[in-house]
């Protein structure tokens, strides 16, 4: 049932909109021949800046960005603000052109991404969303982790332009698969970052020191990237560095439990993560960093989750 | 405040009573010299074999098999079953002598080791608890991790003995805190085994085959020992091997859940997997393995976290 | 602020679509003059039957049936279904006329209805939600509770067409006000039920006769509306006669669940509830009703809520 | 099966200990012949000033109070003073003869109960646990509701002192069964207060006026003793009266909780509305009432729950 796979497009031009912490160091790697680059973002002075830099081209709309566009790719706070890009004077759909590929790298929602889908599939245009994992520094380093939605022979058509910020590109399923499961991961995320809050706050009331408790857990049974990187270097160090947002995180989570319910798939661990995130959210604010969500746990456990107790310790 | 370390007991004698699967490889590693064990256990021709196997004593009662014991260690399922054999005839009170170490390795509760050790500590009797973790191939290569709580003085003058089936040995806090972090412990392993069926099933809904999401998922932020270890190898390939209990999981959770709340600590999640842990470990039975309760996440989900539609894999 | 209310619409025809359980004896209210009533139902010989007994005629397309009239009254499962009449061939917008008034009475979703709010008012046509509640009785008798969202002056136009079926009609607040409340009460009964079943489970266990616990809380502050009318004649009687299904209820609460998370409120005790209905609704099947729910608490429980120990019985 | 009930017991002498809001009111009701009443309380001056009033004496100690004691009643905040009574110098065990009927008014928890019952029964004193509902008013008026565990030829002894401040005596069941079912209905108390502050929060963001829609809740099937009778009052009023600490009712939930999780019942609404009021009472502080924990609900949703947009109202 297999067919031959297209040919990959010939991507004469590039354009990339949302030149955030993510999307710039994204768009750097696509700032160098065989294409053409042209960048747009909200706030004029940033797309300028990185044009001067790059030696590429700032365009004035989105509209003015995409035409004559063999790939877009958009990277934006949420899918909220890519379907604001569509309609109006100035927008996508102004300037994209019949056989133009789109792709979405923002950590969107599938239930935007299939309304989007459906308007840029009227106008001849092929959608993809295709979020990333590795951060700033995967972003940097070009060693990201895409996660496509959409059509495979579509992904393989653009699959080079991708490759050139992922390492890894996998094909997840329809147009919304990237999405969800980008949404998934990161709920699963803070579901291990607030039990192993809770967990530690529970053991320190029984008097154990969260620095040994943490050592035994991440030498047994019950450890997670959460409690292996994110806690000895963040929560027991207290440096709480702010390298992604709790309000992300809280968007990423609501996004999930919301695929849960749609997709009538019964997950009360995820709606409880859902309603947690949202409270810690609100209680700490949108600059918080998303390990910041501890914060709350301690308050609530009225306990301090630092090696607080040094004297206590004696490992073998 | 430091003072000199008690020097260690001369151990000329070890009872070791339970020799389930954990026990009996524990006891093993002390079945040589320089001490002489004497092994108890409920079904008496278990303790026979061993002894029989390895040229030690078996004791006909838990007072014959403390009499006159340095250090006495229990390996059982529950503290119930640590607390019933204390007193009546044939009970090890009648046996033990004040200045015995009594080392409890059960994966107990705080509580009932806070009576327990009330009771002992009337006869001059020092009280240890020192739950185990690593399994039972831990156990066999004598490489177990042993979480104590109760006093850190005692703990060094027992300290040669459980280093002989435990590599890393852990002093958590006074009596009942090793047995409350190896309870949080469990607990997160729990949260952990049910958050990623609850999310494999969520991305399965939106048409991500279960086998790129793990993939995916443990390239990423949501990974956990349960996303590495037991998805791919017993959840993904249907194998679910036995090796630990459903119901013992459950009991784990369970004390975390009590200690919680006794501790005053609001623990949500924690709560409510001790919830899905009671209904899964009541819904698949006692024999059921602690990864099955995956099964419970796929029915009412009606998704089996199979790779089941491998032909859509296409990933780089 | 407040002017003049418009008149009341002169009521030459009112279109009634939809004559399910409580549809058909609404309609019976506006079979009669002053108006000329027509009706539509995707059955078509329900319709059929319905005008030949009440001397009404049956249209043979939602366009057809609201063509010229003044009022448009919908009674369907979901706001789903209305949505689907809309367009398309023999839609409801290819025969409807500005300045009519549509009055949905489904017990449907705000976000949809803001979306066929949106459609309605591009053709000049004003929408109210106005979900009903009070029953099959209640709509027998007239007496049903109507709960309107949408422009309070579009209300006092149709006031009188509502009063035929409706004894209290509620301005609840914009468009959609109406389904959030009727979605939110549902909801509240949804947990009542819940609550009451897992309480009184518990106080089982500990010996207290279901039928003795539910005389004390029904004399006490934990008493409410399921406590008091549902649980004697259904639960304890084992009668669970189906008068409104357990599909329709755990749809109405994840109404509410939507709302609350769209509206940012943490709400862990309205998403909790959204899980356990979504599980019952699965559990029992499309044709159970709403109180059939407790069956699963009592399946968990392995407690029956019969009054199963009556000679237990010794109330002064 | 059913045999003879034993005769009344003489009463001579009833001794009350616990002069606290319900307790005070429930003695008075013994003040008077037939029987002769002793009252001790913590804090001397109150009994003092209750004897003085009331023309019956004070005893200097526990011991004091019940010796030749016919009936001794307690009435302390938690099964933990009731049991810290039993022992020491001036301890009710010091005092108490053989064949005394030991009935404790106490909302107390079973578990507790059960080790006092087992205490007072190897000195020949029957116990039972008789928590009573009604509150201050029931108490001053006699009419409250006394909810008795123990054995119910034990309880027809006692029964006119009951009555003499109990207006409905039930049997409930074995020792605890009182306790538990008291526990139990308030922790359903709880809950409805919890899901109907979500639930107006969320009505609220929708464009439902708080008021509108209680008074809808209140006339459909969503209504509860909470919603009928302490919202309207206390909640919409902002007036939240000081009549029942929210420290006691987050006791009782916890006590419900507990009895669940022993039970092996699972019960995530009751758990995680244990988690809530634990929350709640941390938040608001010893002082706060429980209707107050609503506020928690409001700060979390950013939402008054108060009649704040009255010229919305267009009710019928």
């Amino acid at each position: 049932m297999q067919t031959a796979p297209p040919a990959p497009l010939v991507m004469s031009r590039v354009a990339f909109l949302g030149l955030g912490a993510i999307g710039s160091p994204m768009a750097r790697h696509l700032a160098t021949a065989p294409s053409a680059l042209v960048v747009w973002n909200r706030t004029a002075q940033r797309a300028e800046a990185f044009a001067a830099a790059h030696g590429v081209t700032a365009a004035r709309s989105p509209a003015d960005a995409v035409r004559g566009a063999t790939v877009v790719i958009t990277c934006l706070p949420t899918s909220k603000e890519v379907e604001a890009l569509l309609g109006g004077p100035g927008g996508i759909l102004e300037g994209i052109g019949a056989g133009t590929v789109f792709v979405d790298c923002t950590s969107g929602d599938p239930e935007t991404s299939a309304r989007i889908a459906t308007r840029l599939g009227a106008v001849g245009v092929s959608f993809l969303d295709a979020p990333v994992s590795g951060g700033t520094s995967g972003a940097e380093a070009g060693t990201l982790t895409v996660m496509v939605g959409g059509d495979a022979g579509v992904l393989d058509q653009v699959r080079p332009v991708l490759q050139r910020f992922g390492q890894k590109i996998v094909h997840c399923g329809p147009v919304g698969a990237g999405h969800a499961l980008k949404a998934v991961n990161n709920a699963m995320l803070a579901t291990h970052i607030w039990a192993t809050a809770e967990g530690l706050a529970v053991a320190a009331k029984a008097g154990v020191d969260p620095a040994v408790a943490l050592e035994v857990i991440n030498a047994s049974s019950g450890r997670s990237n959460a409690s292996m990187n994110l806690f000895p270097e963040r929560v027991l160090s207290r440096a709480f560095p702010r390298t992604f947002r709790l309000a992300l995180l809280d968007k990423d989570v609501g996004i999930a439990a919301d695929v849960a319910r749609a997709a009538r798939v019964p997950a009360p661990l995820l709606q409880l993560t859902a309603e947690l995130f949202r409270l810690a959210h609100d209680a700490l604010g949108d600059a918080a960093d998303h390990v910041e969500a501890v914060k709350v746990v301690e308050q609530w456990a009225h306990q301090e989750l630092a090696p607080s107790a040094a004297d206590r310790w004696r490992g073998a």
